[in-house]
């Protein structure tokens, strides 16, 4: 048998571990080739790629990122796209295709196994928002990376009575605001989920400083927005050079809070450092898990179907079933936030 | 309504967060208040105890082991136990009893349970072994702090071509080590699951030696032993100066590895920096969510229940099934760590 | 003895051991009393304190910011600072006033030490900027957490073959800015003391794509500006908010290395966990020696002075003279950083 | 000009630098070319070498260990040895070779310079024990891990009112042992700069614990060893299974602390961990300018010196005089710690 591996979308810790574990069962258990694809779907519509062994894996493990690289391309954005993705697994004799990545890589993946390509999906992504199934890898290195700098702005704001946001990643969903904002000690998170009251916010900020000297850590994920009506946002938030990329609703968020509070305010926005780095031993397990699962997968034959933790076990589910909708918080997580809320 | 906590057995991160958790929705959503008994049952049993409120568990959250401090006794290991524990609830009016610990805690919790205290159990155990729930919390912390020491000993392993053994927590099941081993991209584990074949074991080193120069690491859970012929163990293993608590079967197994294949060999014995320290991320949230859930159970009057992680959601499961048999590695898991093993 | 102590300026790790330190060794060795003001000079002006001892000071050697609070009052920005001041001291019989701090709170120290206050001064900055002092404690965790951050955006700037821009503080001085850039191995560092030309940067920048598919990391000190006509800046920049608190000179070098040489670039801006969170070992050490010499050195009436690091010594000099001129950063740092440059 | 490069005796974290520092600015700069020699001394004698350029020594930087390998080998203790190694010295055509290594491959350096070899030296110990030199790298590091097993050992040993002993690396010298126990926190710290007083240690430990119900930390180097008299020890202690490479005083030592004083104790002994894993941001910076100190030097032909610390700068020592005296810790140390004991 011969299996392909591509990597897509942003890129994500534990990327790595999964390849090696494909390579690795595929070549020691099943005497199976693999070879990777470059940046995506791209490098399997372009016929990119390099050939994979458990010698060339060595050492990626721990390595956060993709050696693979990564890009947002799909064999339905470039030109001729599907019809060269296929000459590509016909030329290299592929039996299947293993596709680790996010929404759209998995989407893509859903719509090209329908059109006949025999794919695997492994879902990746650290904003933790794939269906069918609890966790992704690279959400648990990300929210320690959050984690990590609120626990470090705790002592800074103590110092100076300040408070302190932290913006961090979910566009559309709240993941990893909720759980960096519970195991750091959040006075208040904000989410995509629940449209926030600025008023409130305000008020429990002014509550919390009633009851003594104490600062106080906002967590925001770069999607959270208000409830209508409560506050103007010039949409999207522009930085001052006129590019969007950083989010920046935090900022906005943070001045007014300070207008109307007379609170001292500041503002980190995590970034890029959320997605890097060497991933934390959860993700390193699920990532190997993964892998080990999807090369079982390909040797069953199981196509169209997606790798999933479910109920701490390894399942398969329709990739169709897992790309229909976004996996937001739910209301037990959202509860316990509360509880804590100012 | 009034509330007592104790927290017995071994220390483990994240039993603070458990407190805080509790007292903080105790007091705040409920207005319960909540005493806290020192050193677990004892505590209980001796009328030992100290109030508690959201102002004194102030910064517990990050804080590793347990302000209430802990210890192995219970109503039935002391003088007239069950009676003495009776008059605490009474004298205190307590309704309802929050036990957090392991497998022995547990087990007296729902002996006591079933003599009539209302109580209910929070599983903590580094060593993940608690029936009916896929997690407790300070398993994850146990295992970063392994994967991060195995991490350590890969570098000094292969700059003097060693087999590095490392010996980690579990003494009746494997799951740090399996995790550990895994994650820290371990050559070989061997765990209380599987008795191993010292045989297999030194092949698959030299098989590993003869494909280039790279050293190994072999992960070794306490408990673990050999198949009935294959080793003479002078049981239980004891170190120089005549105590046994540091296990040792690692010593064991590598020197006879390097009398058997000439590889040289080193041991780390991990110890109790693995049961130490500020809990991770993952460790805060669960502990967090089940604090929690344990006083919305008392609230809602489950009593003889144990909080559980099941399927990503927080679930209570009757104390006395969970306590019914200890949980082992499943053979998933042993499967993938299969995989990479030389 | 009586002695005050008081922490000014930004927050910085290691300021709570230094303050424990003093504590411990005044009371335990000498048997002196310490109090502690508030908020810096702020607390001896409005004579607001608290006592302190080596019971309260318990917990805080590991612990980031300060306990005392800080802020950038001095006498003289106060009205009718002095004669404040000198009532505290009068009223509290102090013998002595440790003042820890950056070049304002030194500054400070060195001026009412010339009116006639008993003064001893020591170094605090994250910049390491203080003169007649190797170091200053905070220096070594800021270019840790600088670092940790440069170690993940490598593997996602691979990923992605993308150019990551990294601001770090450093107002004046480069310091955390070459450090870090030489230890995370940093493509180019921009620094204050090195105007910097923007051609030959994208000129680095494309060299290096040349030479494969590498991604490179630039970090950028808040301070650093541009070499006279070679790039046109608003000054100071601003976020989309109007406000300049978080630097933002990366973002404008960015935008312009992108529109120059086509690379894609990322920005991404540190901020304060920089200045947050547990000191490295480094710091708690320097900062407890600090602290022991400083009390020692209020037992030696040795008033005027300031304790420093030198040779690996700890030594005292006047406060005068380390307040005279700030610390650059020096020719061989400058030219080891360079050895690297892309 | 043509230079070998080799790493001797233990591994330590930022060899790799080094390795990564003379190599770039050997190409780049000068235009030189580098080999290194394989396990040390041996490589030399042996002629076992490999080429090495920027492009092999990508991704060096953050890694432990050393790619070279290393041995305790000279060409003393092989046959032949320093024939030998003037042919390949010959053989290669070498300018220079720069030995990195500890008190045996500088002594060993020394030795050959006189005999006419054109060597540099490069210190490195985790020990900090090499004279002349303010830092070696990996003592940082050491120092670091050192410190968070100590940080993560005080919630166990409050948990159960233990005293926790910790055996550090330090056979001669007690620099990581004093530096941790002050980063530490520790009770008490024993060196072996310092005989120990067991009664001394035993009355203080039980002086804490009458003032409260504190636990203690005992942080230990294995060279630790107590004052004529007072202890019997069989020396060298070896463990269950009759080898001594793991230390174990600090087990002698806590068994008879049990004994006389009936406190709880634990024992872990840190073991190999401390010298392994990605160097501290402080030794890659200090790894990278001795690299470049060290090819800077062949480039002069300062043949016999080592690149030292010094004040601050790097500079060159005789290796006569780097290598006459290992480096104790001094007082000025020493009595900081006294500060914190109990």
């Amino acid at each position: 048998m011969r299996v392909g591996i591509l990597t897509g979308g942003g890129d994500c810790p534990g990327l790595n571990a999964v390849i090696r574990a494909v390579v690795r069962k595929a070549e020691r258990h099943y005497g199976y080739q693999v070879i990777g694809f470059l940046d995506g779907w791209r490098g399997v519509v372009e016929d990119d790629w390099v050939g994979l062994n458990v010698e060339s894996c060595r050492g990626l493990l721990p390595k956060g990122g993709t050696v693979l690289g990564t890009s947002r391309h799909t064999p339905f954005n470039l030109d001729n796209g599907m019809a060269r993705a296929g000459d590509t697994m016909h030329k290299h004799d592929l039996d299947a295709l293993i596709a680790i990545g996010g929404e759209g890589t998995l989407s893509c993946a859903s719509e090209v196994s329908e059109l006949g390509f025999n794919v695997i999906g492994v879902p990746k992504t650290i904003d933790n928002d794939v269906g069918c199934t609890e966790r992704t890898f690279g959400f648990d290195t990300a929210v320690a990376v959050a984690t990590e700098a609120i626990d470090r702005l705790h002592t800074t704001a103590e110092s100076h009575a300040r408070v302190m946001f932290v913006e961090v990643m979910g566009r559309n969903v709240g993941h990893i605001a909720i759980w960096a904002g519970i195991a750091g000690g959040a006075t208040y998170t904000l989410v995509p989920e629940e449209p926030f009251d600025l008023d409130e916010l305000c008020a429990a900020l002014l509550r919390r400083k009633a009851r003594g000297r104490y600062a106080s850590i906002v967590v925001v994920a770069e999607g959270a927005r208000p409830q209508p009506g409560t506050l103007e946002i010039a949409e999207p938030p522009v930085d001052a050079y006129g590019h969007k990329r950083l989010g920046g609703i935090a900022s906005v968020i943070a001045q007014e809070v300070e207008q109307r509070t007379n609170l001292e305010t500041r503002v980190t926005i995590l970034g890029h450092v959320q997605r890097g780095g060497s991933p934390t031993p959860f993700d390193r397990v699920l990532a190997t898990r993964f892998g080990v699962a999807a090369i079982d997968a390909a040797h069953a034959k199981q196509f169209g179907q997606m790798v999933a933790l479910r109920g701490g076990q390894i399942e398969l589910v329709a990739l169709k079933d897992a790309t229909a909708n976004l996996k937001p918080v739910n209301s037990e997580m959202l509860e316990v936030a509360h509880a804590f809320f100012a």
